[in-house]
This record gives C-alpha cells, structure tokens and sequence, in this order.
C-alpha cells in the first residue's frame, strides 16, 4: 500500500527515521556507560519499546499501571512505572510486582511510605521503590536539600516491605529551554543534583542501586552521566516540533507525521481546511516560550504555511503571502509534524509504519489506565 | 459499585444531568417548531445518541465517516456527515448512501462538487448533499454575499448525481461570545444570514428542503429559528467548563466530569499533584478570550483550586490560598469538569455512568477515523 491511499488523518511513522534515533540514544548511552532505559509512553507499543531495547528482559519505563500491565503481557519484565504510586493503586502494583522479574514504584510523600509498609504487611509484598527528587522542575519530588528526604529515605530503607531501589528525577524543566546551551546546563544540574544527594544519603548510610535521570533535551545534550546509573528518555523515538524548536533535534530527524488531505480554500481568508483537527494532532500549543504565535504543527517543505486553528475535526492553515490553490489541490495531502508527539500518537489507534512512500506495517499501540 | 473504587483517571458521566440536558433541548427544539438532528461526535456513544432522538430512525449529525459506519452499525439510518466531503473519501460516502435511507454530505467547493458529480456518474450514485454555508465563523463554507455561491447551488441542483438536500451553517464564533446578549446576537446571525440566503436561492428556483444551523451556545440561546428547519447542537449533552464559562450553562448542569486522584502535596511550592494530566482531559485552553490565566478545567466545590498545569499523565493544582493538606490527603479523590468534554471524552475507552455516588453502567464511545 501507498501513503496516498491511507484514509486521512492517519499517523504515520517513518521507519528508517525511528531507527536511526532509536540508534543514536543506544549509541550515546554506551558511550557514556549508563544504561538506556527507554520511557515508552510516547509510542505505546511493544514493537518500538523492542527496537529501544536489546532483548525483551531489558529494562523500560512506563506511565500507567495499564502500560505496565500492557508490556508485561508483551514479554517485558522490567519495568519502572514512573508516576508516584497512591494507597488506590498498590493492590495492582503488588499484582505486577508478583508478575515480573523486576517491577519499580516511585514515591515522595512520607504518607505514601507508609501505605506503602502497611499494605506490603497486610499482603506480604516487597515492593521495589525508588525516592522521587526534584531536580528543579518542580512538578513532583521531593526537595533533595531539605532534612526530611533524607529522612524518607532511611524511612524506605527500614521498611521490611519497601526494597529501596535508588533516586530517580526529571528534568522537565529543559523542555523550558531555548537551545543547547540551555539544555546542557539543565542536563549539568539534573546530574548533579542527583549525584550530590546519592552521596548525601550514603553519608547516611543509605545506598542508591540506581540513580536514574531522564528527558529527551538532557539526554540528548549530556554532558556526561559521571554518577549516574540510567537514563530514561522517551520522545526521542519520533520527536516532534517542540524538540525541534528548542534545540533537540531538526525537523528532518522527526520520525512521526499525521497525514491530511486538503479539504477547501478560502482564499477571501486566505485560509486553507484540512481534515486534521484537535482529535488528530492535541491540542498541545508547542513551545510558547519561544513564539507568542501558536501553530498546531509543522509542515516540512511548506515553512510558510502555519496550522493556526484546529477544532475537533478540522485544521485552518494560513499563509503571510496568499496560498496558492494550485499548490494544494483539494483532495492532495499534508504531512504534519506535531507540536508533541506523545500527545498526538495516543490520539490514534493506530499507526502506519512508512518507508519512503510504501506503508509497510501497522501498528497498534496500547491505551487507557 | 461506587465512585470511590473506580481506577483512576476515570470519565463519569452523570446520567440524572445528562437526561436533564437531553430533554431540554429537545422541548426546546419542540417548542421552536424545528428538528433536533444532535451532533453525536461530542460523545461518540449508541447509548447517548439513542437518549437524544425518539427512535433511532431520526437524524444525528456526526463528524467523520467512521463515526457515520458506527452509528449506521447499531441502527441509525438517517446521518448527515457535517465535514466537507474530499474525493478520497467518496468511494466509502457512496457505500454508506447505499446501507441508510438518509445519509447527507456537505461541500462548499466547485472542484469537489465537479467530483462528487463525476464519481457518481462513473459509479452509478446520487448522493444527497448540502451546500455549507459561513454564517460568520469564516472556518468553513462559501460566503452567501457572493454570486459564486448561488451558482454553485445551481450547479449542485442540476447534477444528476447530487440531490440539492438544502444549506447548512456552523455558528461556531458564538463559542468567541461573553454572555447570553452576545450568543443570542450570534444565533440572530446564523438564523438571519441562511434564512437570507434560502429566500435568494429560492428566487433562483431552488428550494432549500433543509435550512439546517447549529451550535450549542446559539441552540440554547435562541432567539427564534423562524424560517430554519433543523439544529444540530453536540456539545450540550455534557455541556463543559467553556460552556459555563460563555454563559450556555451553569457548573452544576455540567454532565461530564474526570475522576482523579490526589498524588502528592508540596508545601514549597503550595501545589498538589493529581493522576490527570493532558491525556486524560486534553490540553485544550478553555475560553481564554475571558481570562489570561490558563486552568485546565473547574473543580466543584473548590473554586480556589486552580489545575494551572498539565503533562502527560500528572496535573498540578494550586491556589492563591494555601492548600490545606487535610482537606485534600493523598489518594482522596477529585472531580474535575474538563474545559472542552468533546476532547475530553475522546481520550477515554470507556465512561463510567454515575447516579449520586454509583456507577450503574458503563458505555464505549467509538474512536478512530
């Protein structure tokens, strides 16, 4: 099959492009000796997620207990779910912990601690749990020059039901940044800080296993890993135009489009609908810290034409110059890189794994929690 | 089962509120004198679309041809496809005219009415179709103050292959309005410009069987819809944050909510991690024309809590007060109403529906393209 007979939008992902980023990370962790641990909640599949790693027992990160479960039942049996667990979760988790080699939590709430003891005593179960730390990003984590971290780690360490597994962080805060410098500072902090506190608490008597980071922007500008076990980064796989935009990629090493067709021209708007919309790409604005203006994607080989407005079904582009209709004959196609991958990949139920022109696969990816 | 043992994110549906909705519209649809043909792409469900007609035999208006082979699927015969048809999507228009009594598309292009005629004729099909109309919105349809639109209509009304079914407008820039003065301003717009353009078309000698307009915000405040033969409004089966926001309805009549749990508090930085995040509400902004400040939906009961943050998976509240950790303990549970429910309730494989405190039943909305 052709990409011109794929119904649109259809979300399609260059397979020559997947591979060659998925190779690169590989190649950057072995060159800085940390082991790669992909977070794959940016694609959702089991046949990426065993392209990112060498062989299925290789370790991955997940978002969801519903991914967790996903990959196991695809072979995997080392994951780390890396979102804090809560008291309504630990029955499910304590289910997988039982299903695999190797199953991860990660907590930063000294109440959550506690659940977690009480419930490992009531069911005895071990769980294997890393402490969150926030390395500047300030979405979640604990404060790693505050007393009380490491108290919740020895806290951890003395629990009979918790195996305390190391410190994990994510410097979300690249995705904040306005090129490489700025991405390699952060990635600079994010490893310091956490290998700052890893001696900190082995000052106390308190060894972390692992010391694991992540973020695609810090990952793929390190500076160096010295004092850190693994890394986690996740987008990397496709890209998109927020990584383009901030410096971590370019647009030509972007691995995932939504396919369009051009539906009408408006020229007395000089607009132009196409069938890509809100439910196709997300409504992710992209990186508004660079550019007041949002766009809903990018079009390559068309810079000047910018996606302006999406609804639920419906796309508006718009041009500084006049479009030409002619260029974009009703019924021809647009491919469209989006502003998140992640976002706009769980749209679909579907992907359409591409070379060149030919549709040589279909993939399913998993969703829901 | 009840709310409480729901896994979280969930998408509850309030099925008392959404009766409530249905059945106002519908008296209001009664009391005008003018068919109620609802969008169903706001939910997506048999269930819901069963609720908001009196037999499955009425019209529903739905957004893509997979939505139309879903519905046609569980029973519905009668459908217009709201989306300007595109020649790659013909093939499927015409087997779907031949499975339904009523199956109605839309165009307001020459190029695609010239293809439409020509696939008809080369495949023997007559396809009933409306003209789309800008009543104002400028998004989608031909401009009625221009003589090309009348003539398109001729040419629509003298194909073989195209039954001229009538007009069709969206009155979508009445989601731009403040207030209830300003929507009934819009929806006197929207009535005025088709009945306009159907008294001008008839004095061309065609006759518009169906004067068709739509849009929650002008359905609910209408002024009058003398000289219009059907509305086609979606959105107020959930109704949504937005809604609220412009004044289509109040917090309380609001039938869709996300379930979600609370993950983490951090005093430093007076915020609180919840479980949903942009793939469980979508990132769509809400009606910023009102407020600069971006909040990711409304939170019943806590007006002060603003959701000011989403990513993937993880949302931060917080507030100008600081939050009290006792009034909300980590793995307490929180209703959210998202900005936008079409988007929202796409997100979700399944909806949960509530009665007070029980879950009595549990629906699939399709997906997919």
């Amino acid at each position: 099959m052709k990409i011109e007979e794929l119904k649109t939008p259809a979300f399609l992902v260059d397979l020559p492009k997947l591979k060659t980023n998925i190779r690169n990370m590989k190649e950057r962790a072995r060159l800085h000796g940390v082991c790669l641990r992909p977070h794959v909640k940016t694609h959702k599949t089991a046949e990426i997620a065993r392209m990112q790693t060498p062989q299925e027992a290789s370790g991955i990160t997940v978002s969801t207990l519903a991914e967790a479960r996903f990959f196991q039942n695809a072979g995997f049996d080392n994951i780390t779910y890396a979102f804090p667990i809560t008291p309504n979760k630990m029955a499910e988790a304590a289910e997988l912990t039982g299903r695999m080699k190797q199953f991860h939590l990660l907590l930063d709430q000294r109440e959550t601690a506690r659940a977690l003891e009480n419930y490992g005593r009531d069911n005895n179960v071990c769980f294997s749990v890393f402490l969150k730390i926030d390395c500047g990003y300030h979405r979640a984590g604990v404060d790693p020059s505050k007393l009380g971290s490491v108290q919740l780690a020895e806290k951890m360490q003395a629990s009979k039901h918790i195996q305390f597994k190391g410190i994990l962080t994510h410097a979300g805060h690249s995705y904040h940044c306005r090129n490489r410098e700025e991405i390699i500072g952060i990635a600079k902090q994010e490893r310091d800080v956490m290998v700052k506190f890893a001696g900190r608490l082995k000052q106390h008597g308190i060894v972390c296993e692992i010391v694991s980071v992540g973020s695609t922007p810090t990952a793929v500008h390190t500076p160096g890993w010295q004092g850190v076990s693994e890394i986690r980064p996740g987008n990397y796989a496709f890209f998109d135009k927020f990584q383009t935009d901030i410096g971590s990629c370019g647009l030509e090493e972007t691995a995932a489009a939504v396919l369009t067709t051009v539906v009408a021209h408006y020229p007395q708007h000089n607009q132009m609908l196409i069938d890509a919309g809100a439910l196709a790409l997300s409504k992710d604005p992209g990186a508004v810290h660079l550019d007041d203006e949002i766009v809903y994607g990018a079009i390559p080989g068309y810079p000047h034409l910018k996606l302006f407005s999406i609804s639920q079904e419906h796309g508006l582009i718009t041009s500084e110059a006049a479009i030409a209709c002619d260029d974009f004959p009703v019924g021809s196609l647009l491919q469209i890189i989006p502003n998140h991958s992640c976002l706009t990949a769980a749209l679909f139920p579907k992907y359409h794994v591409v070379e060149g022109n030919r549709v040589v696969d279909e993939w399913r990816p998993m969703r829901g929690w």
